[in-house]
């Protein structure tokens, strides 16, 4: 009938696995590379370490500034004490939060299980198939459970993807800080490295881990393709809803942490950031572990298998998988073994093909990974797109059949691909302060903090317009050729090259931790220097990073969407019902209602840390002269406590709101809901993080005093820095709080309605039906 | 075949024109009543004032603090003097703005006649009907002619009603300062009175030209009601698209005037908000009326057309319409009619049945109109259903009949109306510093303006939540019972109650000037507070306004995309298709552009206001000692200049996107756009007015320290009323520029679409045909 895909099933076999592994040991290899810098110069000194960070009598010493290479071994320490600090409220916090996710992931799986198996009434014969007319396909009991065990399995590898960046993250920030005595270059190499290997351990462990979960399945169902890939989504919502978490609760944390301690600390005591005597120090740092890595790292792992999961969907009711063509079948796992290997080449640019020696050289090396991985990555699509897919195929497009060639599904995956270049690049020009758009927010800072936030909210408003037309072209093009196919394989483009999006955005909390170790450290200013160098480039990347979180959040929902209307036996969402049209405008009202409840977590957990850091320099005598230590562990708990209370409101809205709407109102308000919140909330998140990141740069353009303008508007302290410093302040929870947290609203309301998609066609809409 | 209405059509015909005439003969009666109040004490005075008014001589006497009742001569001349320099300022800016919305009008006038009548290639024949098969109707440039001249028509009446309502404004503001002497009641009564004019004005003058209007068109297309209220619909996009300058181009003059009179009298001078001495502050008195009076006029008198009109096209293709049944044809107008009796019942409460004596009677005076209104409407509708409808008819739903019965097209209007309330009881709650939103986001100032702003943004959001479900349930009652036509007239009912919903709208600005007029012509403290009281209650009487404004807006919107669709001939809109979901997010993301420029253009000519004030402080000497005289024309040039300059591109995003988007990319897409540029906007529109809202009152909550909380956050000048001024600052272009301006967007898009949907029809989307 059609031509079979060049690429033997065989072959298939071992690419996806090889790549996988291929990842994994290059990541082991970075992380040998940087294990290399000893944070305990001598084996005697580990004990010593371990009583300072206990005594308070070393306390004093550690307050005096050391100069470069002279007495080494008590930075190192001091260093390394740090390091323990942050680490172990960083594991503490984690450990507290995925108690409360492991309750929740085990009432999730009992529900999913229930109300999958509820739908043949818990029968255990096998019935006929969806799609496939006339095959008999496996009982929705079975569904129910392998959904389920998908289910616990993403959540899994979710919660420990973000732990494991966390943990390699705390171990790298006070490596970098060490390397920094030694000059810029190879402090960058030991971030880069470090993210690196936090960018390749998730991609490749998400693709082993989905590449094992589909092959195991398949030993039960057989050639019941269609009940093996609904099961597989599973794997999506576990991984997004564990990410719900770490986002929402890191971002609390983070920002709780980051708010109170800029509040007393900047504003109120005049000491600088990081600065040792500000009690909240420690919960600062710990924040931008737990939030920026561990809740970055779980969100991208989410967007990756939630988009592998829509296409699989997808693709199993198409031709490939009415046919079980294995590898056209494992397209997407096969984009993103290619992407490994891209990634892989891409990443010796940075280390090895090329050498950062300057400051100014950080930021060119760190936006050319993301030139040359796009450019990589092209050729391995066309490769992939030629030898895994046969020349012509049927896609499942919403009830009909469409005809695509295989090079049509290129031009798809390379949209999406290009598409988050395009979008990187203009995130960075919105919030790096090297252009216009945040040195007019800088100057802005002369009449007051008034206008700062009215320009910063402008700019990010404004900087919505082309990440959205980016989007829609992407949308257009491959929805045309492909349907929603082609849209899940555009997200998988866009994600394709995760490893590197990563590495270079990991390396901003690192870098940023580095800086605040060096300054706690009571490094010299040359040091801290150079780690503000590598902060300040690090803070675009996290824009970028966002950017590309935010557009294949986009994509991946659109996709989920389009699976969750074919299997709910949709074909029109016609806006001109009024089912679905209160659907999305209720929908579009969602990213508020969410948006409210996290940014006044965020307010009211900063206002406990304020008092408790205005208590502290209150009540402990000697603390402002740096003779005494604060009490770092109270502030880490009130940020523990307070982001673990304030996460469960908005995490309910979203994991309940789905339910609720499906249950009572059916699918075609559902499909509403969920398109309405995709539209409003992507131009919400993008704007939120670009905001806060163009608010925060113009703050660094103010201090850094690099042009004659911005020495105008300086130096610290001055009107202009002041107002710049509200600013940043405001941002501070749009950008890594609800910003960020709407990606996770978008995709995971989509992939929740597909995994209860089949639950929602048979029992959904009683409310109409009562009606 | 069905029952006819009972109403006959002759009693209709006199029923309309003479609610209009009683209408306007309240208004001039209330007119009369306010303009008892002299503001020149004798004629041998009307000189003196005059050339006092142009004098310089005169200055410093009146700078001089007078009680009430002594040396009343002088307080009365300067309060003529500071009404006349703000009524010529208002009257300067809105020619100007005039001049440029003529040349506006006359090129888009240009255009629909080009556009419409391309269609059939300017014939002159006639051609078969579009929906009434099998009959002939007018040629389509007929069609072409009559909808430039209802746009010419709607223009004219849109500013006209602006430029009354803001002539009233300023004629009673020093009217309402002098009665303040008297007392608060007599203060309140004359503010009041004097908003009840432009309410009563401008509802039934927009009803009778309507009606005129009808009957005058009808007279040449005899028995083609399609053709006739296609040509009608020309009426709304001409009162919306004046209402879109009148919003935006008076939005940024009044916020540059307030921001940049703020920036520095308030934050670094330390003056009073309204000191003479600030030379900003007539261009901000001047700001109130032509923002926030002419402004507001002209967007709920485009609304009020809008919907009328949308409400009648849907008929003229219903059964009313191809049956030429008169009378419930003119259902809509019958509506507008009785309204303009129950809000005359319903004035009668406020000025005679009652009385406020006291300063807390004030607000509860004015939350009473709304439900009286709304109660004495409910019956008035019941009344005109009962009498105006046929019991049993069918309506055009997208190309089918749907049989609806008079007692179901009650509950759609009544749904809106009390939407209506519902939504006003809820800004109430979130804008009023009497409950504990405004008096938290108050106590955050505690921790300075950025938890200040954090709270802001926060309470906006969530202030979404109610009226959107509120909105979705009429959407989805009224859309249920009678499709588009039932939405058409739901959002009548909503702005059924229009002439109370201004006169206590119009209440605001005006006792906000009087409180500025109390303060420049330096009356005694007591007067003052008087005028405080009075304009605290109308912030909160202007964010009711914004919310009504909103709500109906959003109603308004989808009955006019309901309508275009009908006439595009499209059946389905259908999310599933790349060019809707393209359309969709693109749309979703308009009301950011538009933002985007609107903010920075307030941030901009903020920018450019402060610069002149803090020249003319610093190089006029005796201006901060109050013995020279500010140069107050300049302050007024600059605002004026930035206005006209800055709402030149935002108009531009609005008026174009329909028709590049309709004409590359078709009907289809142009219907995504418009879906998602109304879901979107609705949610920014509302949380930008509510957050602004909220600040103003938080602000004023600090100030008037009337309880323990508020005093321990006081006094005026402390760190918290710093932060406090600061937030209010922001959500100046918030709530009175980019969030009002948003209901004309989705508004004027919606009826622009319509106008052109038969040149969409036939020659749109270019690019796809090409492709």
């Amino acid at each position: 009938m059609v031509a079979a895909a060049i690429l033997p099933e065989l072959a298939t076999q071992l690419v996806v696995p090889v790549a996988a592994a291929v990842g994994i040991a290059f990541a082991v290899l970075q992380w040998v590379l940087v294990s290399k810098v000893k944070v305990a110069p001598e084996p005697r000194a580990e004990g010593g370490s371990a009583s300072a960070a206990g005594g308070k009598d070393g306390a004093t010493e550690y307050l005096i500034e050391e100069e470069e290479g002279l007495n080494d071994h008590n930075v190192v320490l001091k260093c390394a004490e740090i390091q323990t600090a942050i680490s172990e409220g960083a594991t503490s916090f984690l450990f507290t939060e995925y108690k409360y996710a492991g309750g929740f992931m085990t009432i999730f799986a009992v529900l999913i299980f229930v109300f999958l198996g509820s739908i043949e009434g818990f029968s255990t014969k096998s019935q006929p198939c969806h799609y496939s007319v006339g095959k008999t396909c496996k009982p929705a009991l079975a569904n129910a459970a392998f959904s389920t065990i998908a289910f616990v399995l993403g959540a899994v590898t979710s919660l420990v993807s973000g732990f494991l960046g966390m943990k390699i993250a705390t171990y790298a920030n006070a490596r970098t800080t060490l390397e920094a005595r030694k000059g810029v270059g190879k402090a960058f190499i030991t971030a880069f490295r470090s993210g690196a290997v936090m960018g390749f351990l998730l991609a490749a462990s998400g693709l082993f881990v989905l590449y094992v979960a589909i092959n195991l399945f398949g030993l039960y169902y057989g050639d019941d393709w269609e009940g093996l890939f609904e099961a597989i989504t599973g794997y999506g919502l576990g991984g997004s809803s564990m990410a719900l978490f770490g986002r929402v609760g890191g971002g609390i944390y983070t920002k709780a942490a980051d708010v109170g301690a800029d509040l007393v600390g900047k504003v109120e005591r005049n000491i600088p950031e990081d600065d040792p005597r500000n009690p909240a120090v420690i919960a600062d740092n710990v924040g931008d572990n737990v939030g920026d890595i561990a809740g970055m790292g779980s969100d991208l792992f989410g967007s990756y298998a939630e988009s592998s999961c829509a296409a699989l969907v997808v693709a199993s009711i198409s031709s490939f998988g009415i046919n079980h063509e294995f590898t056209p079948m494992m397209y997407p796992l096969l984009i993103s073994s290619v992407g490994i290997i891209a990634c892989l080449i891409t990443t010796l640019f940075a280390t090895d093909f090329f050498e950062v020696k300057e400051v100014d050289q950080i930021e060119p090396a760190l936006k050319r990974q993301l030139i040359i991985s796009t450019a990589v990555m092209t050729i391995g699509i066309a490769l992939v797109s030629w030898l895994g897919l046969p020349y012509t195929f049927t896609i499942f497009n919403f009830g009909a059949q469409k005809t695509v060639h295989s090079w049509q599904l290129f031009l798809c995956v390379a949209v999406g691909l290009w598409a988050g270049l395009v979008i990187g690049f203009i995130t960075e020009y919105y919030t790096s302060n090297a252009y216009s758009p945040v040195q007019d927010v800088a100057d802005s800072c002369r009449t007051g903090a008034a206008t700062n936030v009215i320009f910063g909210l402008a700019l990010g408003y404004k900087s919505v317009i082309i990440p959205i037309f980016a989007i829609a072209f992407s949308i257009f093009l491959s929805f045309s050729l492909a349907a929603m196919y082609g849209v899940a394989v555009a997200a998988l483009g866009m994600l394709s090259t995760i490893a590197t999006g990563l590495a270079i955005d990991a390396y901003g909390p690192i870098s940023d931790n580095a800086g605040g170790i060096a300054e706690m450290a009571g490094m010299s200013h040359r040091i801290r220097e150079r780690t503000d160098a590598l902060d300040a480039a690090g803070n675009t990347t996290a824009a970028i990073g966002k950017g590309f979180a935010i557009g294949s959040a986009a994509l991946v929902s659109l996709a989920l969407f389009g699976a969750f209307v074919s299997r709910a036996g949709i074909t029109t969402v016609d806006v001109l019902t009024p089912n679905v049209f209160i659907g999305l405008l209720v929908g579009a009202m969602l990213p508020y209602w969410f948006s409210a409840m996290t940014m006044k977590s965020v307010g009211s957990a900063a206002l406990k840390m304020v008092e408790e850091v205005r208590r502290q320099f209150n009540t402990i005598p000697g603390l402002m002269e740096g003779t005494a230590k604060p009490d770092y562990a109270t502030c880490v708990k009130i940020s523990t406590d307070a982001s673990i209370k304030e996460m469960i409101p908005p995490g309910a809205l979203v994991m309940l709101t789905p339910l609720i709407v499906g249950t009572l109102f059916g699918v075609e308000t559902l499909s509403g809901v969920l398109a309405g919140a995709l539209v409003s909330g992507v131009q919400i998140a993008i704007s939120a993080s670009n905001t806060g990141g163009a608010w925060d740069n113009a703050k660094k353009y103010i201090e850094a005093g690099a042009s004659e303008h911005a020495k105008s508007l300086g130096p610290k302290g001055s009107d202009c820095h002041k107002a710049a410093v509200i600013g940043d302040t405001i941002g501070d929870p749009l950008k890594d709080t609800s910003g960020p947290s709407l990606n996770i609203l978008i995709k995971l309301m989509a992939v929740e309605s597909l995994v209860f998609a089949p639950f929602f066609a048979t029992y959904g809409g009683i409310l109409f039906k009562i009606l």
